[in-house]
């Protein structure tokens, strides 16, 4: 199952969609990845440099890999139970009840088929909040994949088997004072902090974290604002979840807001003012009948969006691709615009603009200097019908497209995913494990 | 390319769906098809009958073919035209004059790579609004699908070249009334009325398509308040399209509303007491911003709800899988209610109720004396973490499966894909001649 050492390699495809902010379609593109896997040229093979690196002759579409902006990717485990009710009831009468059932191993087991089944969607970084950090990183190292690591900061109830607030924030501040904020091959693994919400934690608690964030130049990474029912006396106090974030002095560092449904304009003026992002999980917020985020409002405000599919117990795949296509449906019928987002908007939203939300410029796209994420697509699919015309085919891409396309994955220019397969890891014992443990959660 | 004869068979698999109203789950599951392509017992292994049929043990899970209920698929050739115009400027500035150029070869391509891509996502009927009849037929028959074909009947700008309503009306007409209702190997082929909105009819075509279709018992198949922005006129006169269609005498027969978004709790009543149906298409109202159709309305009112992806122009694939999601997304989030359409509920929809939204009584379940179009889906796969339970397993197939997982499809028990390929059809051909139709499109 081991890969070969990444080292500098030159891939050639017929098609490159290089994410930058124009969307363009790069016809016969090379894209050039350094010993450290790092991007270098990406362009047209014409005007390539010359290169003695060797070339992988690639018959389809180059893409970089896909940003999950919001996910708690172990709960694969959990995936398909409670599914029919609405998000604080399903949170306090399901999920937290089995997941005080999870040890280390099981969290580990979930989090390895969470990366299988995101290497196989394209989905290269994801942001997780989650607990048992050590379990998270090995299964993040051991797929090949990268993630944001925010393990989760909580003080409701049952929760104190974990620690108190203050040991799970001064955990990962230890973590990322011993060994820096990035860290594992090619900076896999990005440490950040997870407050859970507003509404699980005391109020000290905030300003406190963001402290420890800050200081650090590390991402925050919260449940905002994600249904109606939630945060009431948050609110009752402070008007909203920004405005109170805003008070507490919780704002202006890398804040990334997960949900952002319930935002008022003003709420909006305040994340954009302070450089908030926000992660978009329109399947999630669906399923729950938690509302739509203002997706429109938000971007025209200046507010990078990335999108995230949430954890598999609600969402309930880690698949960005039907995540990409809802969120433009979404916005369609709430803004009763047909072009509200369009195709190149959220294939943006999935990549570049994730990145971006996530405070990484280092990720997102194929441009020189960024890692070399990239992700191999099939052409060979009936739904390419416009492949020679650029509008079309990236419409194509998004509409008629998706993960059945996804052949081949690279991390840091290493093969994570060949012919549809992980490199790395045993899917059918992957997927074999993570089932036994959602057969003794049943029990 | 040619497949062996359909003959009698039995199918085994560890799990079947039989699509019953109850959803139930079928573990070591057989089914007996026979030699005339109808299904025999279906049911777990142990209480099967004796049988001399050959056995084929599948790994998987079976599943009756689905069941598309509105769509003109022909129009992959368009795929990604137009893609971010509302309903009406898209339909008169992009897509009818792109189909005013298309002829019956056109037709025929763009028909035959849209049964490759429902095959390939497990639908094995579709109900087709479109022109050029014999190019729809001689390319479903070839593919080995099965389609109820509602030849478009339609009077707007343009459309007298194919010649006047009463034309069309009669050209229809003449085919039941020379073949038959149903024709074709295990009658594949059935044959209704489509006539295509009120805003594109003179007034009496309406009852006099409909008395067509009546003393042929025929399915009239109808686009039924889409959008808020068409049918001004009939709207001012009559209230709504199904008030008009009711004091027109249009209702009564089998009728088959496809979209059915802008419809009061009258229109509802009346849709219900008419036993008429309608054909829900999330995707392609969302992508149009038409709105959404009252789904959980109509269900509560005793309206049979089928599933449709609408034309491929417009949603843009045949996969019915994403729009079995997104009903339940929308109902969820249009009633606050995250137990608003159940993952049963919109496989039923797919399946069953698509059948009877059809007036297909012999299709959408794995049920004695039903056609064995049966569906074969793989389960070696990251979503099914709750295999072994029941509601777990449907939530998992519903929320986290997809086409992705079809590997065999059977019609009248001959298999028309196998392992993700069709069997009649050479697929890299189908999406060559489709391309090659699109790229002239464009010039």
């Amino acid at each position: 199952m081991s890969p070969p050492p990444a080292g500098a390699v030159r891939l050639a495809a017929p098609v490159a969609l290089p994410c930058d902010p124009d969307c363009s379609v790069l016809r016969d593109a090379v894209i050039d990845v350094d010993a450290a896997g790092r991007l270098g040229y990406c362009g047209p093979r014409a005007g390539a440099p010359t290169s003695d690196a060797p070339v992988r002759e690639l018959p389809g579409l180059l893409l970089p890999g896909l940003v999950n902006a919001h996910c708690h990717s172990p709960m694969t485990v959990l995936r398909g139970i409670g599914g029919d009710l609405p998000l604080l009831r399903w949170l306090y009468e399901v999920i937290w009840p089995a997941e005080s059932r999870l040890d280390a191993a099981d969290v580990h087991a979930g989090m390895l088929l969470g990366c299988v089944e995101m290497l196989r969607s394209g989905v290269t970084t994801s942001v997780e909040m989650y607990f048992f950090t050590d379990a998270v990183i090995d299964a993040v190292l051991a797929a090949g994949s990268r993630a944001v690591v925010t393990p989760g900061i909580i003080a409701a109830p049952g929760w104190d088997r974990l620690g108190t607030w203050e040991q799970m924030r001064d955990d990962v501040s230890a973590r990322i004072d011993a060994g820096g904020l990035r860290s594992g091959p090619a900076e896999r693994i990005e440490l950040g902090y997870g407050p859970h919400a507003a509404y699980t934690l005391p109020e000290v608690a905030l300003p406190s974290v963001a402290e420890h964030a800050r200081a650090r130049g590390a991402l925050l990474h919260m449940h905002v604002a994600e249904s109606a029912g939630e945060d009431l006396e948050q609110r009752a106090r402070f008007g909203s979840v920004p405005a109170m974030l805003d008070q507490l002095g919780v704002l202006g560092g890398r804040v990334l807001a997960a949900h952002g449904v319930q935002l008022s304009t003003s709420d909006i003026a305040l994340l954009a003012r302070a450089g908030a992002a926000v992660a978009h999980c329109p399947g999630s917020n669906a399923k729950l009948a938690a509302g739509v985020a203002p997706v429109a409002k938000l971007r025209a405000a200046g507010v990078p969006v990335g999108l995230g599919t949430d954890g598999p117990a609600s969402s309930d795949d880690l698949d960005l691709w039907p995540q990409a296509r809802l969120a433009a449906l979404l916005a369609r019928l709430g803004s009763g615009d047909a072009a509200a987002l369009t195709a190149a908007d959220v294939l943006l939203m999935a990549t570049r603009d994730g990145a971006a939300a996530i405070g990484r410029d280092d990720l997102g796209a194929l441009e020189p200097g960024r890692w070399a994420d990239v992700v191999h697509l099939d052409l060979d699919d009936p739904a390419f019908v416009g492949i020679d015309d650029d509008a079309q085919l990236i419409s194509n891409l998004v509409w008629a497209g998706g993960s059945r396309l996804v052949r081949d994955v690279w991390v840091a220019g290493e093969p994570v995913l060949a012919d549809g397969e992980p490199t790395r890891v045993d899917r059918t014992a992957a997927q074999a494990a993570a089932r036994a443990v959602a057969a003794r959660l049943r029990t």
